[in-house]
């Protein structure tokens, strides 16, 4: 596979934040809610997420100009109890949401030890990795999950009923990197299974099935059916664990409630989300945790790697290592994204 | 395989408790501590999960007589913040300091919504599910952890330096069964490997590697080697997040600072634990959670099989479905183990 470098582009941090400010304020947002989506999509960027980040202005857009979001929702957040959040995003742009929840859950979880956080009326989010580091370095360790539109079936079933719902850990680290999970729940992308197709190669019997929930080494069967779960019944456990957290017991849509941006852009998603916040600062000093995060991390990579070419990583690292270097070199952007972007900015 | 239905008893519920108890009094264990234990270990066996259930006499047995765990902890559980909770085990027993913990979560979860507890000096703790249906029984939703002894190699490493740590959830359902998902990271246990080997086949080689951790399809080999994650760095990921909560926040030992029950059985292990309990009647009535519980549970049941004689079934379905029957029809358990349980009883 060869990539054509001439169709990305380096812009700075900076420029891209205000650039995409200045295009989802055109899209009728407030300054605070175009920023706070900027803020996290353009974290996703940084981290070389590029599927999650600015590159949803496309999906984004659609929505906003049609009526599917809400450009000025009236986001309303609850206290259920002391350390339990309701928040009602009034279908708003998904990390505009996110971002409002977060903070709410930060913010008991400091005057609690822990706090938990249930969105409903959301739309998709973004990816997690930038709120677990906004938390962390805040010193919150978290559990954050979002439910997703249908789109793997129930193990040994035949038809999408469960979303490829991400989950996502942070636990942070107050001398060096944290540690950062976010995973969906199917063995790989659907973009890895097309990227078989195109080379012509067959793919492991673990990746997809078919359109009846039959087993397939065929890249074409598979984009036809549905993406298998890590572990089989492990990874279809975890798909719902996840959209019972973030769907059902935040009273928003779960399973086959979830509307499809794909097929319904027009109409809200009523997406949920989930964000459990530990205040880390309870537990014990900075020094305590980061003394015991940088033994944790020596004592993985310091294991001899089975093929010397590939040290032992831990999890977030390289994110965070691409996040630091395009801090400073640039973030690379497909000109597709930026192209639209400077379009949406009247540029 | 065969099994031979001639090493097996049927032992009713009441009986096999009053039988744990006595034995574990006689390892001199306090009366409530002994029922604590017994509770969690009958509730395995009742899910049929015999491998984590009372059997596990055999273990404990011989590292209280030798002075490996504690058999008259002074277990001290201090609040750390409002809804924050730190539980020292004194080396007890793991189910005992397993309650504890859950009682003091749980307490605080009705409290505040939301609690998390963290527990350090303790031992095995037997499987997650009895934690999670006692606390869905009460109305709390969960989130639950272990870190264990080391079996599983870094991803991409080639020595033992994590646990193939359980992770396990729980959302109650006051009209019907909860959902209850308990599951270790490998993509199987180390059972499966040694039956494959017994029938002289193949292992996919997904399963686990050779002792300098490549991918392998001898069973034999596999067994000198280490257990794989579900989903490679995903499982990977997922098993350090349990150990960064289960041990390291809780201030136990974690990854290769957890002693060997095994290869040091008169040493105290240091194992954490978390759970995080959150309190769903402050989400809704018991009838809101109880429509949208069996809603869920029947869009993916509804699911029509990929195989017909396979119907989809959801987590935590099957344990449920063989402790009620069980509770009826007595527990089935090994000879071996009741034995073993009649000769610590003094019978």
């Amino acid at each position: 596979m060869t990539i054509n470098k001439n169709t990305n582009q380096i812009i700075s941090e900076a420029d891209l934040q205000a650039l995409g400010k200045r295009a989802f304020q055109n899209l009728g947002l407030s300054e605070k809610d175009a920023q706070d989506l900027v803020h996290v999509l353009v974290m996703a960027d940084l981290f070389g997420l590029s599927t999650h980040g600015l590159s949803r202005i496309e999906s984004y857009g659609d929505r906003l100009k049609i009526g599917g979001i809400n450009p000025q929702p009236n986001i309303q957040v609850e206290r259920l109890a002391p350390a339990m959040i309701g928040v009602n995003g009034d279908n708003g742009v998904g990390p505009v949401v996110g971002m409002r929840t977060l903070e709410a859950a930060m913010e008991a979880a400091s005057e609690f030890g822990i706090a938990v956080a249930f969105a409903r009326g959301s739309n998709h989010f973004g990816p997690i990795s930038p709120y677990s580091l906004i938390a962390a370095e805040r010193g919150f360790a978290s559990i954050i999950g979002s439910n997703a539109t249908t789109t793997i079936a129930p193990w040994g079933g035949s038809d999408a009923r469960l979303g490829n719902s991400p989950l996502g850990f942070g636990v942070p680290n107050p001398g060096g990197k944290p540690f950062l999970l976010d995973m969906a729940m199917s063995v790989v992308a659907r973009a890895k299974i097309r990227n078989a197709l195109k080379r012509g190669e067959s793919i492991p019997n673990t990746w997809g099935t078919d359109a009846s929930g039959n087993e397939t080494t065929d890249p074409k069967v598979a984009l036809d059916g549905f993406l298998l779960p890590i572990g089989g019944h492990k990874g279809y456990g975890l798909a719902l664990m996840v959209d019972l957290f973030a769907g059902l017991l935040s009273n928003a849509g779960y399973l086959t409630h979830i509307k499809s941006w794909q097929d319904a852009p027009d109409e809200p998603q009523n997406l949920g989300h989930f964000f459990i916040l530990i205040d880390t600062k309870r537990l014990g000093s900075s020094q305590w945790l980061s003394d015991r995060m940088t033994d944790f991390a020596n004592i993985l990579t310091d294991s001899p790697p089975a093929d010397p070419s590939k040290p032992v990583i831990v999890p977030g690292m390289i994110e965070l290592a691409k996040l630091e270097r395009q801090r400073k070199e640039g973030i690379e952007m497909s000109s597709e994204t930026l192209n639209l972007l400077r379009q949406y900015a009247g540029e």
